[in-house]
């Protein structure tokens, strides 16, 4: 079994996400290989769900050439883009806690050349916190609503913004929250009409899904619809 | 087996709560047969989840002695309190198709002597609904909420209102709404602090524990604390 | 309980989505004092999830003002909006038990004027069949996934198409489909970036939020990005 | 993202709770920053599900101005409250596994100036325990339910008490037990009429709605009902 | 695909139980079949789970040979032992909907010539009511105890009687009692040591575990322990 | 939306097996407009879980036409292959309700010209009935053992032949049955090696991967490896 | 909260069994304590889930008093009861893997003075195993059957013995086996009858059911009947 | 408890697979014993789920004496057959992180004799990847299909090849992944016909079910089917 890895360097052109490399199953051999193949390309990586442990095992060369942030779980590896789209996306986080999910999609969206704006700590239980940032957020095209628990943040969103509204779920929370589960399943359920949900935790899914959106536009607006 | 039923007359006086005649799991037979231990001893019986099909299999003479509601599928069997309480509790439902399990707890309220109020159709989507009855819900010092998908209802109530908050999880919804586990999971694991959570569509326990809360206070009352 | 339905008549203007009547768990009844108070105001309604029994139950002079789809259990009552938009939006259904739902999302489209292309038995297990269509698909910037059972249509097509896709689970398939969780978990759970899912068979919502992302564009436009 | 937390200083006023850090999804540093941020207010904190290790990791100052308590794993940070009541809450605790969230539920209400009356080790295998301490539940007008496993102590209580029963299921057994799962289930599904329940280990959320009741008590004698 | 069945007619040498035909899967075809099978051999059969609906599909002649019990769903079909024992097996249950059950349990034991005790409507709600009968069923060596919802009943008999504590979970309840479930795991995880559980609503099986523990003693008895 | 179906005719070429109509998910129109495709085009095929009520719904031309069997719940339309093979597939079934399902692999192996050996009701309960047949089931290369319940008869078999064994869960029996997932599961989590299992109820899956394993090993032998 | 622990001591007069410490969910300093009580009374203890850590966390004194099984993970604190029967139980375990739990089992009766026969690594994927020690397992009047993944050896003893069959369930296997729920629920809808169950991993509550029917036993014994 | 492991050398003659050792529920002493007990037999042995640290915990010269693989954490003990069989059995994996347990479908074959080809990244993201592979993947008659996450390779692969597909799920992914059960799920449902399926990551249960089809085509072979 030599090639346990067969990068696909064209899905930028095919689909218009470059690829990113999800280091939560693989080993640090696994990712090291992976690195090594970027290098010879001189492509660019993204990559997610990497601990501080994995990447205290990559190599020296390897582990400094990775711009690594430790709330998300993230690293670019060689060049990024330049930011190419400012004030589209709102990332809007229901507590401190779910703010490493936001900030996933955060790094997510500037590697790919899309700066967006961060709103924090505005969950409903303290409604006045998300009333204040209302206008600010109505400002942006597409919103990513990040919550766990009971993810009642993303229905009230969904019943006051007009933007598109990717909502990502969050493992915070315990007990009945069923590690995620719940806000999954209740931004799915809920009332307020054409919300989209991504995987729970997934904020790497959620800023690719934004792009695709921004990338639909450019689709559009090139072909003068 | 003779007896399939010993009515419990004595709760009343042991916790404050009448018995109630769940019909869901029984027979018309044994429905009758309840009814008359009741005539017999001169009491009078609440009688939840009852269906029409059943309300019509029961004799004419019982059948006829029940002061039925189609909505919430209650009977009021014999005599019924007289108004002892009002404006204490509020029953706040998120849509239409809640008002069923809103109507029970009503129901069971006014069986008791208790008169609540019930708001409707407040649900988050359309959050102006709740702002414009907020001020008249905080009145009541008792609120049970009461929705189903999301339940975003309850942990907006729960940061705005003060008062005791009973939440009833409705099986409204499909997919994803799990028939109302997502609801219940939501209001269990909701981010606004206090709430307490009742099983689903069980309109008859939220209202019984609006009781016991009631009940208490009076306690409290007596021995002057 | 005089008022058990408080129709949200601003909502366009708040959200850019009208409302919806979901018929799954109202009476005939609620849904006939709906439809009246739509007639009062002269507001046009979609009805969702409305089954012919249902449809019977009403009055014949509302139920003759439904235009009713049998195989998307959908109505429009009154009015419905001229075509303003063609050729942004593809709904891709995998299999022939699919349709249903399909054809519910691109009902909610045509409501709010948007005219929609339906690319039905597409699935993966005859690939031919969607490499067939992939040209066509990929002239939309919005597709709509509609797929049962185990949803490889939906990573497949995130593989091959740049577009935005929005992702219905439906409840087609027995035994380990789960009445449509095997397929919006899989579909979560995609290898192909940038998915996003609505709940089981809920083609109106993936319906509305291709209507959000079409307004984001609009915002898109106007702000110049 | 410069401000991951919005402190909700207000909600004492709003809904009569204080704000409590929930410590369980936040690092070491974001708990570090909040306390800093109450500091500078003058603000009183309480900390659940506060680990060792997390205690210790904070900084020197903080972490000695935390009163903390190992078994509830709860920290009480700046001023606390004066007692304010005595002898309405009762906490009464199945066996001693689940010593640790009553102690949560105490420690709470302590922190809110409420001292609460804790029975332990009172589960219905060993009815006679119960039965012993039954006259001294009585006279608490609120009581707090505590048991994992089969949770039957609270449906027991529930027959024999009319006091408001607030129930918290915990994650003690194993197996069947289902980390919590069957407890919360027995106790949504009680016998018992009028309970009502917490999420799974939240010692905290009974609290807090033991609080809510209490403050309904207050908002009741003031309305003279 | 000539023979569908093929009777164990030797089973009550091996294993000391008589075959019975569990009829909730079987078409009347194949009930009628099996019927004519133990006809021609002479052999008496215990039909369970036996609707009246495929009670009357069945032949004139075999259906007027069916002794059947509606509460239970049972059928005697052909001869049934005479009574060989008394006084050793209690059937105690929680309320009036665990009926059927119990009474599966009785019919199944007095098919195999055992006479039950049936102690019901004895739940834990009116504690009273078990109590009163407590003396009672202690003078049983077996107990079979039926209970839904919480099934808190099986707990507390097995805190308060040393007999042999066979529990059988009903389908009784609804939503968090999850058809069973929650009762089944309740009785799987109670605080009371050395209950053991059959399946949900199988009052045949609860009743075959008691013969299999007659049998026991007898063996005992024979080998002198 | 004018063609709800594209019928793979070119699929026998693909993978070698003929494209089969599931019915469950489609309504009576669809079926007849499948029908009336393959009848232009001259196709036979296998029409699966068709029930007598969508039978007698079809136009009595297309009724008539179809070869049905009622215990299966399968439909031949138009020709079948003539037998090429036999003596290589068993269908070992453990009760007699799981004959349905044993028949519906049958079925679909006779309509691809395979003729199987069937043996029913021989589950371990009565271990005697299995290891009378047990000569006779090794003489075929490919088991398929179809059982419900506990599914033990697929462990047992898997150690004592050496045969592919292709395994079939029902949806047989109730409670912790759990409509097949432990059948499912428990042939998964076989204590014999090599087990492979098929979806619940899915005979006309356990066929196809029969149908498979021969037309490979004609492939083999053809190629002369 | 001065007394965390109230033991049970009355319990073997009441229903024949002595009070175990189940340590699993408690604190070192929690179970030092029991002992401390335990000793004061001079009464033995059983202590089941102890692990090894915990153990050696406790003081020499009562760490040295204590008869450890690190197989098992049971202690004997104190004095045990000299053997008074034998012969009665056999403990039948599947696999190697099983053997902790059928020790917990062994260890359980020991305590309370019955020796009891173990016969391991008898599952039926290797049926000559079981067949082999068939004979022997017969002369026993109660089996306790332990088995993972699943648990087919249930089964087959229960078409094969006449005798007493308690079943654990143990949490052996991975992915389908779902940490013991499959051979639980395989084991509650076994095809063979009259098996009754334990809660997953759960030796010493087979144990105690055991120690239940021989007590039982013993009273029919001495009341003659 | 003297002997806690039985092995089946039989198994061989029987089945026509050796006996492996499953390490994961299986302590160092009981694995040391195990290869003590193929030691003194001269029996080679597969070990699988083997961790480093077991491997470490062995005796020197056992563990010496283990050829082992870190990948699939797999071992060697003793002899292994020479190979005899090439070019029949591809393994297909859809990422890198489905290594592992692909591997330990390869070791297994190997074990036996039989070398696989293996076939790695090639998940439908990036289906050219797949296609370009798929003539190569054709002339296997046998094809292991390993895949997590959404599984779609599964489909895939059953539209494209009549091999015979054994598929096995792994616990790739996370949320919604739900440790393999979206994988398993999807492969049960999948719209691809006649595709088998292993318990998740079971490697080793893939390379059994291959080795029967092996052994079914050599018995195909002699009866000259």
């Amino acid at each position: 079994m030599t090639a346990e890895t067969v990068l696909d360097f064209d899905r930028t052109n095919r689909i218009g996400l470059d690829e990113a490399i999800f280091c939560a199953g693989k080993t640090v051999e696994q990712i090291g290989a992976i690195l090594e193949l970027a290098k010879a390309r001189g492509a660019g990586l993204l990559l997610t769900k990497l601990t501080v442990e994995k990447l205290k095992g990559l190599s020296a060369a390897n582990g400094d050439a990775i711009d690594y942030c430790a709330v998300s779980s993230t690293g670019f590896f060689g060049s990024v883009k330049p930011i190419i789209a400012r004030g589209a996306v709102a990332i809007v986080a229901a507590g401190t806690s779910d703010v490493g999910v936001a900030r996933e999609a955060e790094r997510t969206l500037r590697h790919a050349g899309v700066e967006a704006t961060v709103i924090a700590d505005v969950g409903v239980a303290g409604l006045w916190r998300l009333t204040e940032r209302l206008q600010e957020i109505r400002t942006h095209s597409i919103v990513i609503a990040v919550a766990g628990m009971d993810a009642a943040l993303a229905s009230v969103l969904g019943g006051l913004v007009s933007s598109t509204i990717i909502c990502v779920p969050t493992s915070v929370g315990y007990g009945a929250a069923e590690a995620g589960r719940t806000a999954l399943n209740a931004m799915l359920a809920s009332c307020a009409p054409g919300l989209v949900v991504c995987n729970i935790d997934n904020g790497y899914g959620a800023a690719s899904a934004a792009l695709r959106v921004l990338s639909s536009y450019e689709q559009l607006r090139r072909s003068g619809v």
